[in-house]
């Protein structure tokens, strides 16, 4: 996520370098021809207007869909965060809850509790790493047992192994005693919500927007570009001043790509670029509220923003 | 669903096809009678404008609610894949809970796992084959005991014979001790929200966008790119350069005609066609998800698309 | 609601006649008048543009709201086919649940099965009747018990008398031993969906769109029309074809009004028109799958399409 | 909320009085001065076409927002419709369920649920009270016990102090044997749902829609009345009809005032004013159910619309 | 928030200062090249309009995302005073419910009532503070036991902590016999809608909208104002009214600034500014609506809004 104000103009040109490119040269070969007396056809400027409404009606569409796909994506993030949190409680006050009961054991009570919320930050991890189809599982490893770390890595979808890890160490404490009561009913609750907002992920990173949007885009953008200097042309011949339909047709060619490419690239929010949703930091977030709320001290440091960006 | 990011453009054109051909053909008409001094009319590019941003008023809603139920039915989908994995854990995790209990028995317990989790699959794909009216329900039977399947072939709505059955062997299970306490009450959530998911599927599935939307749209795209080349040849002949007339006047109806089937194509997710929502994978995933839970080895194989598109 | 593909252009222009007429009505005047050089005023184009696009901001508008309602009453109804469908089964498992019970009694079961699914039929077809203020309670009557039937005709709101009718049986089942447990608890679950649903549904039949959104509309409407031909008569002058006006003026009046016009016909979702979302259609096919679940098997005709449309 | 279809145009006029006035003086002063060949300035129609899409993108957004909160409003009480009326159902067939236990007593059960049932209506009607700020509280007082009104006069928020109320009274009927089991919790969900349309109502109360976005509007809307007489004058002097000027400017900042003024209108639904959202037909609705349901027949007259307004 | 109807004019002027000036800048000098004949470039005005429309998708883009953000914000507090509201209510209800068992100790309940109402209340402050990152936590101290605010003050997450006492206080509770049954069950609904309240709100608060649509505004706001005088000198030129170039392009320049400034402040609703969601305001409200309920009568004082700003 960019967190800086001001961009680099080196960088946002990169973003749009063909396309601003493409239109410098057909700007010059139309000036150059018209300049020589080749015969060279201007066209009406509503040509250009007409097609850049309908230009600007599936950038539009885009922008909008593209901003909520990434929206949604930071949307259930927010819920990741607020769902661990919520969970990491429920373990806690459910297990000192039993404290007064005859069979309460406060050494197996306090493993209890550590080992589901560390399950709770490997699976936050786990989604990030396979959201991002990274595979450095060692970030994992210190949050699980040894023989759990093992099986897990041969497991298909991880986070989903970890889901199942956790359901089973619920019911696994309500036979023993650690919780009881209606304890694993609520806490059923907060898994189903990470379930889901797992799903949600997932649709959103195996769904790309429909390509026929892309696809079209980019052409209607090119032959928008294409036509542009030929129906400026013939105004500014009127006026006298034929050299300055370059600069101007270089500016409007600019900002309709730009339009194009801001929808691009928040498109696919989990593709570890600077564009992404910033999973690290959330799940550095998460790791440091839950560990605090177990008590411990050590915590990881806060992410901050490097170079004006938030990964 | 299409993956690959270039299209082929003789694929594109035969979507287009009647539009582009029946814009050649008027323009050339328009074109000639000019050429050969036939009186012909004239007309003002403001009709053409006008008209065209009328049309875009109905392509835009259009385009925007065949995204809307196209999406919608993906949302479903990813829906589908998060529910059946809880219902699976909960089959699971709630199985093996009662594992401490005097009357349990390891034989009855796994067998129930395995059909409770296999009948799930059974209505992930007989949904499938329900929403896309195909007929191989072979494919469904491997997933089902002998006589559920008879049965089944005998039912209209087939999904929902599935899901009465599998609430059936629920409380089966709960009678029998398989099951027991809020077992059941927290698997009927989960059931609850596959009825809900196939519920939205057949709403889409049986209610066309509004047949209004879809007939003008059509109507006055041909009524713009019949007016078109009366409205262009004027401008042309007044800079000389009236044979240019045909290519814009092409390009334009082109982008119209575009924007108009990308639509289109959309509006219906459950057709058996390249556009669909990838059903076929989606259910693949979910055997090979739910296969896994189960601790099976010989999963069936990841679908992977197949010259860019993804059944 | 429609079906069919391709409309009637007869039944097309009946619902735009009057804006239809009126548009020749003032194209005819204009013309004759610049024709027989009765002194008329020729006004810039620009001002039909203007106007247009304020026109097309109140249309698009209405267009949006109107399909909203439209698409919010069906998917209402969607929801009350899955809730039903999901009521019938837990009403069939509930009551099949406590078969391995002392008390048990096999026949008092079935027939508490029938008149809960029946009473659900009643609720479904009496909602039909009660947002289409029609009055052939008679269809009501075979899912009633004589005594029910007799004190609903009595009753102001009759869907809402059968909810209160359907909860009273459900504890009385309670009592009696034929349900048990938390199974009211659940049923209560969908009882209270379909009573959303209802109350979605009162919401759209008595609460107009704004009025003002319709009033306004038409008035603009038919001012456009009217100062059409005088903002389109100058330029069609200077191209001396001043004749082609009248078709042009009526086109663009054509399209204008049949975009206001089809948002109208959707407003109103329930008023027993072929507009309608398909309450009738959806009944019965509540009724068959109801009835098929009970295992009956004289099931009513599934409904089809008449002359391409569903009603 | 109006019902009529037309409007009264002298009402409509007044509606957008001053901004009509204002275009009639500029016009009038525009046009004298050209004819007086006092140099005026002429404006080209562009800067009018371009400040009118401004505005537009202004008038389009807070029209959008102003129905968006009108209907939220009436969908809000269109909840509190449904929730009274299914816990108006839950109060009814949960005391009656327990008929068949030892210590229930039907005199103290019907008393229950009377009083349930009125606080609930007068629950209603403070709500609807509190929201346009009337003070008629006697309106209430016949829904209440002579105590608990007296209380209610001296509480800051009335409803919320009804709400309290009636959740007392559920856990003294608990107590006391009237319910029992689980009767409550389920209560319970209705009483969140009528809080939640509380809440919701107050926001709506308390937060008029930004004034950013009325300020802007409405001065945006007077250069843009201001300008149009300067930048019609040109065209409509080229074509020699300066005195057209008048009527067109006019009509156009009539469109515009009313595009304007018809979201204004809507933005505030509980202001006692005939477009508010009819609560008081609403309220009289749910009365009438309430009371039925209980069985009482000397009903309130249900509320018909007078001269059009529903109120 | 903004309260009054009427802004101050040099309040607005500060808003779009720089962009104001600069428009003056380039417009006095353009007009000054063309009076003293120096060559200076005339564009066609089409320029400023198609770059005017690329512009105000942006700016559309951005209000309706900003509004978006502000809105849900303002949707969340008011989540946050029904939760409160309804928290409360079933602290007083459920601790009473237990009035007449044998255990039941007055004191130690009407404690109870009173410490987990001023913890709530505590919390809504803290959540506040936290939001607007502000310092001053002795607001909080009256509502804790000395040694909560002592811890309180050496945690990262504020309100977090709040969250997690209170849930420690509920189920100290339920040992005790202060409450009982599923009285936590049901709290924990409350404390799950409130933890996810803040969410939301950090969600909101830690992401700001995209960068890439503030910056790109921005710098097509900077290109449209630098370009509008030339595009505007060639038909004011034709006109003789050169000087009124300046006036218009400073126009069009103001209202496309505040255009794109009306959406900026409202983007971050929790920045201790003007702009903001009330916050102040509303905790006062929680505050007073919950002392109230507890039957204190010393409330705090209702907060008004001061010089036309609620905040």
């Amino acid at each position: 996520m960019i967190i800086k104000r001001n961009f680099n103009p080196i960088r946002v040109f990169q973003y749009v370098k063909s396309e601003v490119l493409f239109s410098l040269l057909v700007s010059l070969l139309v000036w150059w021809a018209y300049e020589n007396q080749i015969s060279v056809v201007a066209l009406p400027f509503s040509i250009s207007a007409i097609l850049g409404s309908a230009l600007a009606i599936f950038i539009a569409f885009r922008n909008n869909n593209s901003y909520g796909r990434w929206w949604e994506a930071r949307t259930i993030w927010g819920g990741i965060v607020n769902s661990s949190r919520v969970l990491a409680r429920l373990i806690i006050t459910f297990t000192d809850s039993h404290s007064h009961q005859a069979n309460y054991d406060n050494v197996r009570s306090e493993a209890f509790k550590k080992q589901m919320i560390y399950a709770c930050i490997a699976w936050v991890h786990a989604l990030r790493l396979h959201l991002r189809k990274q595979e450095n599982w060692d970030e994992v490893e210190p949050f699980l047992e040894k023989e759990e770390f093992k099986s897990l890595e041969g497991s298909q979808n991880k986070p989903n192994f970890i889901q199942l890890l956790i359901g089973k160490k619920i019911y696994h404490a309500m036979a023993s005693g650690v919780l009881g009561g209606f304890d694993s009913f609520q806490m059923e609750g907060q898994l189903l919500a990470l379930a889901n907002f797992q799903g949600g992920c997932e649709r959103i990173k195996n769904t790309p927007l429909l390509r026929q949007y892309d696809f079209f885009t980019r052409l209607f953008l090119f032959a928008f570009i294409f036509l542009l200097p030929f129906s400026l042309i013939g105004d500014f011949n009127k006026m006298g001043v034929n050299f300055m339909m370059i600069p101007v047709s270089l500016t409007i060619s600019f900002v309709f790509s730009i339009l194009a490419k801001v929808g691009e690239v928040n498109e696919d929010p989990f593709e570890n670029r600077i564009t992404d949703v910033p999973l690290t930091a959330i799940c550095n977030t998460i790791e440091r509220d839950l560990r605090e709320m177990l008590g411990e001290e050590n915590l990881p440091e806060k992410m901050l923003p490097e170079n004006g960006f938030l990964f």
